[in-house]
């Protein structure tokens, strides 16, 4: 089972469908999340004081690290329940009761539960604005509604329901008029309705939804679009303020929407959605450019060093994306999950799964020192390696979270037919058939499908073509078959057998990509891409004396392709510049300045989510063209 | 009298000189800084706690704003001792004397002054690497030196002299290891050791200097460098770290070379200036292009919209640049300064004089809003409009001292001559002879030197001309001069009369300048400059419907100059793109991008001073090309 199951079926188009990835890319990271990451996690949870922070309330300990450090154990849990729904293991297991006894003895009796104020650090309710009590409680909701899905629900669940009927006695029908600095309890609100059929849960959604963006926060010093609390939500053309609570608040938009259906939360979030992805959005999946506020920026304001770039913000944009999925049908969304889920959100995280971004910039012009060994940066240092953990720990579980929850984002289903969004090795069960997808992608674009179990023989396959494909084809048991192209998705209707095999191919030859004319800081560059992977130049793979701030591509000559150790490598010829005439010198008028020379090489590109994983690099997205 | 009279004469190419600046923008500015800033700033620093929190020593009241607040009223007190060389006023000299006094109250018998520490906050050099003491008192030893050199020396000067003998006292002789972390100290003791001759002072500074960069302070989470504290200066190739505190270090390095002439410190010093200048430096004067650290970024990042670009730090670069000109008589200092006050500085401050920008975008892509009246942003709120005042109140009476003490950066002297480095209306009395500068630059490029009294007939008058400046002309009394090039300076040497007049014209048409190529967040863009000065086009001169952010300027045609009330404002023709094919889509395959359209528009350029003073607008210096 996975996130987001609406319980109307009145306003989705399509309907969630929970897949077994087998093999692959996915399936590996899955097993990295529980062997690796896994225990990682739960000894910095442990050793930053997560976990202690609520096993000594009434001890008289002083709080340690942030006062939202509550929902970083949450969310590991989340996590761990997900992973729990793909098999069990004694060890996660064991984790889950022990972790899940330490929040159930720090919970206070009518349910409420916050290390920070139970520590005596606050008061409850009294600091809305910055305190992040209903975020935390939010988090700990999503993993109750984790563990219901995934075993059925024990303590972790009644835990969680607890704290939710605490927030309901004090903030249900209006008797409080604020809400949270921080969104995030309003999607988990609707998901623990959707488990509970307690409507309490979807009005409250609502009620938080509804007085947001009417002042109702302390003023900030970012101003009050910071946590979106300037216009309400219904008025709201674009993402604004801190891209995480815009984007997790936007969650909690689609999900009321999903059942109330009120048409001008969907229309909002669209608007939202459509502007974030034509004006504030990165190739590689960023988004909120500021390193200040850690926010959206103005309209094409895309610098690719500075980027803000949080893990995070992606994360909510892929589950953004998802609920807008489910609301339309639409390919576009499953476009922006793929886009986020192969760039950002995987460089997100070093090869060994143990290190990790909180920031992800696109270009890096100098080698910055590696992550320090058992050391827990700030979330902003940006060190030139991945950190093993953060002070601001939100990141690696939410990452965790999100694989252990991958299932749920590949496919869906209506009344008459499967809809496959994400193309990876896995095994589909919907209800009209069950059906086995084998493929390397997305180093090749050959996707296989076969039928191997069915209930009925009349049914719609729908195959989505990412937009960055322009050619696609496809067969059913080795026939071209009779496609239709409908919302984005080639949709096959037959009378299906078991055996029957549908192969779409996804040709996918290396391109380059411009961004658009307003973008400034990417003006006069390209990108390479292939399918759904950008590329960078990284600093290891360039011929000696190459230096990746002073490089061009000739746009005129091929790109080429070769497998390195099961990577799809691109190279292309370039121009290493001389500036050395440009010596000394920062500006020229114009006609005056120096005459361009450099030499003809070969610029080696990798998957950007690779980078930084050979050391501190210099790299590179958007290159300069001659 | 100014800053910076070195004592020893070994190691000046040229010798301070202090002018008279009697009309013209300056001298308005110098009578507005008095007039209206003083007043202004006098109130903010009563009703922010600056001069209550030394007041009220003793009282048990609780410190307010930050622990560092004693320095704004020192870098004040500093304004109002330069300003008072500048000719008496009731009204500054009461409040000279009234602020003295409080901080004479404030002083420990030994000397000690802070107000944080004595307020119970913190011990006495507890945390030398975020406590700021000697920061704060380097500023108060700067102004009992601006007291000492405008009248001569009273309370103030005293209570400077104590405060730093107990520095002496403790730090001396290497007592302790370490030092500040906001270097400040450094040059301020050697000023004082200029006034005082008292050695102690400057062998302190050098001890300071010496011991940095050895890691002698507390890790730092945006690492030591952050406070130049990772390699020592001499070995240093480039600035980094914390703009504000890598060119305060600097000024106090050149300040012991300029003493002790010790070669390695002027090299240093030398490569970070050209460094800097070569990689770091904005067209418009800005230092220090990130938020994150307020600190230099990696070389040729650049970014015009993100760039933090601290008025602090341009205030340290003509502090800097100045000391280097004394050093090496070389024009390209006196351009560096001419460049940082005729576009940063001057854009820092509101054409009332009473709102200032503590952090200086080089574009803004939408309206923000205005400033709160009568509010303290944070310094890095950025508004649409200058705040009257900041939590962080550094810049404003770092502008205050710099406009004071201005005639003392115009001009110097040498045994044989007069060089002049920045032109303006100004009484210049050197040894040899009286100069009358007479001249409407930066409008006007002519600018006309009467010699109205003579000591000696036989001296060389030296010329700057700005580099931007390709064909100077001069004359004497009419005719053709015969004046040699040197170190950047038209030198011209002849036998001196009473009513010679010199004239000296400096053609400034508008021109084109591009930046650097490896200026990745600059490519493809020129800047309009019309001699010292950057343009900018800003919004309310546009023609209706254009929209800064979808512009492109066509290089080929002529740019118009002309004057509206009193400035020169540039016309160019230019595009209005229209990017309306690209609706919905933020990147596009090369080749497949939709084509480009738009219109023809005339293109209104004014001063980048002057942005920002008629409500929030759209800006941008940097206009992309077709």
């Amino acid at each position: 089972m996975a996130p987001v199951v609406p319980r109307s079926t009145d306003h989705t188009a399509v309907r969630p469908l929970d897949v077994v990835i087998t093999d692959g890319w996915w399936a590996q990271w899955q097993r990295d999340n529980r062997e690796a990451t896994t225990p990682h996690a739960l000894r910095w949870l442990e050793r930053d004081g997560s976990v202690e922070n609520l096993r000594g309330i009434g001890s008289g300990a002083a709080h340690r690290g942030f006062w939202f450090s509550d929902s970083d154990l949450y969310k590991t849990l989340e996590a761990l329940s997900w992973d729990l729904a793909r098999g069990s293991s004694e060890a996660v297991v064991a984790a889950v009761a022990e972790l899940t006894a330490v929040i159930g003895r720090a919970q206070q009796s009518d349910g409420y539960i916050n290390s920070y104020v139970q520590g005596g650090h606050e008061k409850r309710w009294d600091d809305l604005t910055n305190g992040h009590e209903l975020y935390c409680i939010g988090h700990l909701i999503q993993a109750g509604v984790a563990d219901h899905r995934s075993t059925g629900g024990g303590e972790l669940f009644a835990i969680a329901r607890r704290a939710a009927d605490c927030v309901v006695r004090d903030f249900g029908e209006h008797r409080r008029p604020d809400t949270d600095g921080h969104p995030e309890i309003e999607m988990a609100l609707v998901e623990l309705y959707r488990v509970t059929d307690d409507r309490s849960y979807l009005t409250l959604a609502q009620q938080l939804i509804d007085v947001r963006g009417h002042g109702v926060l302390e003023p900030h010093h970012f101003g009050s679009a910071y946590f979106q609390d300037s216009t309400p939500v219904r008025d709201e053309t674009t993402v604004v303020g801190h891209a995480v609570r815009a984007l997790y608040l936007l969650c909690g938009v689609v999900d009321v929407y999903l059942e109330t259906g009120e048409r001008a939360l969907l229309d909002s979030a669209v608007r939202q959605w459509e502007s974030m992805h034509a004006t504030k959005m990165y190739l590689n999946g960023a988004v909120g450019s500021r390193f200040e506020g850690e926010a959206f920026g103005d309209e094409y304001e895309l610098p690719p060093d500075l980027v803000y770039g949080e893990t995070c913000a992606t994360i909510g944009n892929i589950m953004f994306s998802w609920r807008l999925l489910l609301a339309t049908g639409e390919s576009r969304y499953a476009d922006s999950i793929e886009r986020s889920l192969y760039n950002l959100f995987a460089a997100s995280t070093s090869v060994d799964r143990l290190g990790f971004f909180y920031n992800n910039p696109a270009q890096r012009r100098s080698e910055r020192p590696a992550a320090p060994a058992d050391e827990r940066p700030t979330r902003a240092d940006a060190p030139g390696t991945r950190p093993a953990w953060f002070k601001c720990a939100c990141c690696p579980p939410n990452i965790m979270r999100t694989v252990a929850s991958l299932g749920g984002y590949v496919a869906t289903h209506t009344g008459d037919g499967v809809q496959i969004h994400q193309y990876l090795p896995a095994t589909v069960s919907a209800g009209p058939a069950t059906l086995e997808m084998r493929t390397t992608y997305p180093a090749d674009g050959t996707v296989e499908l076969t039928v191997t179990d069915l209930e009925s023989p009349q049914w719609t396959l729908a195959l989505r073509v990412p937009d960055w494909c322009a050619d696609p084809t496809v067969t059913v048991n080795g026939e071209p078959a009779d496609a239709v192209r409908r919302k984005g998705y080639l949709e096959i209707s037959h009378y299906w057998r078991v055996g029957d095999t549908v192969t779409l191919t996804l040709p996918m030859p290396a391109r380059l990509t411009v961004p658009h004319p307003a973008a400034d800081a990417l003006r006069g560059t390209v990108a390479i891409e292939r399918g759904p992977i950008v590329y960078c130049l990284e600093s290891p793979d360039q011929e000696p004396g190459v230096d990746l701030n002073h490089v061009e591509l000739l746009v005129d000559r091929p790109l080429n392709e070769e497998t390195r150790d099961g990577t799809v490598v691109i190279t292309a010829t370039g121009v290493a510049r001389d500036d050395s005439p440009w010596a000394g010198r920062g500006w020229a008028t114009l006609g005056e300045q120096p005459a361009a020379g450099g030499r003809e090489v070969t610029l080696t590109a990798v998957p950007y989510h690779l980078w930084a994983n050979r050391g501190p690099s210099v790299m590179r997205v958007f290159i300069p063209v001659q």
